[in-house]
């Protein structure tokens, strides 16, 4: 299987994401000074292999975990930059998922007001999603994502094979992210979603590679035209303002953030449903996907007035209001904070 | 005395700076949550007066002192936004030197991703240097400023009133920033401030009104030709390198930060005469203006070996080579790591 490249276009900030079996491969990083950033769970598979292709590279192993996701850990990669004389043209790697490639890459953003960092993506979810488009950041006690930056790799290496020893939940979780991309803006990957749920469910080689390609492809365009969520790239929040107040909710870690944005997903579109926009055939359609893919329609049971007021810590709050993505149709997401509350509150009464 | 604009251009980051007596009365967030943070030096002469500028504002204060411009510090900004719910349109305002303008700058690129925020500079220093120009962040155990971001205010309101409080000791440190923009690149400033030393030095009002506007223009058009550093931006930080490497070697509060930049541009002076650049008469012209103004012309004693291993931690070293910003002749200055060690190292000895 050959290589695929998706390109992110952002002026001189641009980059290449190369998609493929042994992507990793093609991990270089020149005579620079390189520290490796990984984890306790993907270290022992991954970490020699990555090592071997950057000559003279070091590497740091973090805890394994949304709940390390924090300023402090962020620190420590800091300070081992800082301790070991790292400079300005040193370079950072992200090996690992989601959780490693924000704080890797939010440390780079900070060291030196910023140095270049690679991601190689060992998940699904960070493949499909979080290794693209350069968010960067740790979570604070008060909500997800609070602490960060913007900070674009300058490349992205996603090797399919390191899917192959990703835990199924976790793999799982990865697909809610996919299903995201369908129902946000691409109806007709949504139906090819459909179509090849049970493919994708095992892990076939070729389903995958077309899922982490579409998904970077239409991650690649809505970063490139809005790269600082000034509008539209806020649509790939979907399903996250619910998502983010149930991961607070049951404390960082418990629910794996894919768990809780495909259980927000479904909030948004039951909103949308309450609303007018979705009918129950919408509502079915997604809850089949879901149930073929392995994924959560239902958060855990909260008691709507906490889950209201953990959605309004969320960052979409702009002048004191709540802005939501919902669902015009499958396939055609909005952002809005012009909603009947009541329409909120009963989808969060009803879920409770 | 009228109010005097400058512009710094830079696009949909351009901003402007007022700059007069009682500039702070033009200070307005609108109908925005506002969080005005100050020190326990500057809250007492001014919070109550920036209060009041901003319907609703809340503040907090900080330990005075170059030794508290930390990580630590900063994430007491944050935990304070994070936990009282602040948002995106949130603005933060900088009421104080140059730690309270770097730590609130710094909080503020973070937060969210970048809120904005507004640079109330109190000092000469921060008037003339480090409000304008984008550059947040706090220091390291292993290096100043070793950890930060680029994030631009919305607004500088630079106050001459505030100037009248200023220690002894600190205006003179902002006296050394002043100096630097005739060193590095403006001649006739520089001939200016020999003529008018005395007047400065005795803070007339006139005289700094003119010496803040002129290094705010200078200041300006160097960031809007290179916001991020990467060429001649590099020319601000004729004496830092030398200077960064005196303030960790004393530790961070012991020399003011201007006070080590004085001493860091002799320095560059010095090792410019050594290497055939400049003559005796150069050299006695920068000591007698240093006289005039009150700025120290010698460092403190560092082993030459320690220093040199200081400099070398600089944020200024590229590809391990380290690179110096020194003076072709009087008012221009240029960067180069393409220097005799020797020489280098014969000035740190001489000094020591």
């Amino acid at each position: 299987m050959s290589t695929e490249t998706v390109a992110v276009q952002l002026g001189h900030r641009s980059y290449d994401i190369q998609i493929g079996k042994g992507a990793v491969r093609n991990l270089d990083t020149g005579q620079r000074r390189t520290l490796i950033v990984s984890n306790t769970t993907v270290a022992p598979l991954y970490l020699d292999h990555a090592l071997a292709q950057c000559a003279g590279a070091e590497s740091i192993v973090l805890p394994d975990g949304e709940q390390y996701k924090t300023l402090h850990t962020a620190q420590s990669v800091l300070d081992h930059l800082a301790d070991n004389g790292y400079h300005r043209d040193s370079v950072l790697v992200a090996l690992g998922g989601g959780v490693i490639g924000d704080i890797t890459g939010f440390a780079a953003a900070l060291y030196h007001r910023g140095i270049d960092f690679i991601q190689v993506p060992t998940t699904l979810l960070a493949m499909v999603d979080s290794s693209v488009g350069g968010k960067t950041g740790v979570n604070h006690a008060a909500g997800k994502n609070l602490i960060g930056a913007f900070h674009q790799p300058i490349a992205v290496h996603a090797d399919l094979d390191t899917l192959a020893s990703l835990a199924d939940r976790e793999y799982r979780a990865g697909l809610a992210e996919v299903v995201k991309y369908g129902l946000l803006g691409n109806a007709e990957f949504l139906g090819w979603l459909e179509n090849n749920a049970a493919a994708l469910a095992a892990r076939d080689a070729d389903a995958l590679a077309h899922t982490v390609a579409q998904c970077c492809r239409d991650k690649a365009a809505i970063v490139a035209a809005d790269e600082r969520e000034a509008g539209q790239r806020a649509l790939l929040n979907l399903g996250h303002t619910f998502g983010h107040a149930i991961e607070a909710h049951q404390g960082y870690g418990a629910w794996l953030h894919g768990e809780a944005v495909a259980a927000g997903m479904m909030l948004a579109a039951r909103m949308s449903a309450r609303l007018g926009l979705l009918d129950n055939a919408d509502l079915q359609r997604i809850a089949k996907l879901y149930e073929a893919l392995g994924l959560p329609a239902d958060p855990p049971p909260i008691p709507p007035a906490r889950f209201a007021e953990l959605m309004g810590r969320d960052k979409k709050v702009l002048a004191g209001q709540l802005r939501l993505v919902l669902l015009r149709k499958l396939g055609d997401a909005f952002i809005t904070s012009d909603f009947d509350p009541e329409a909120l509150d009963a989808t969060l009464r009803d879920a409770a």
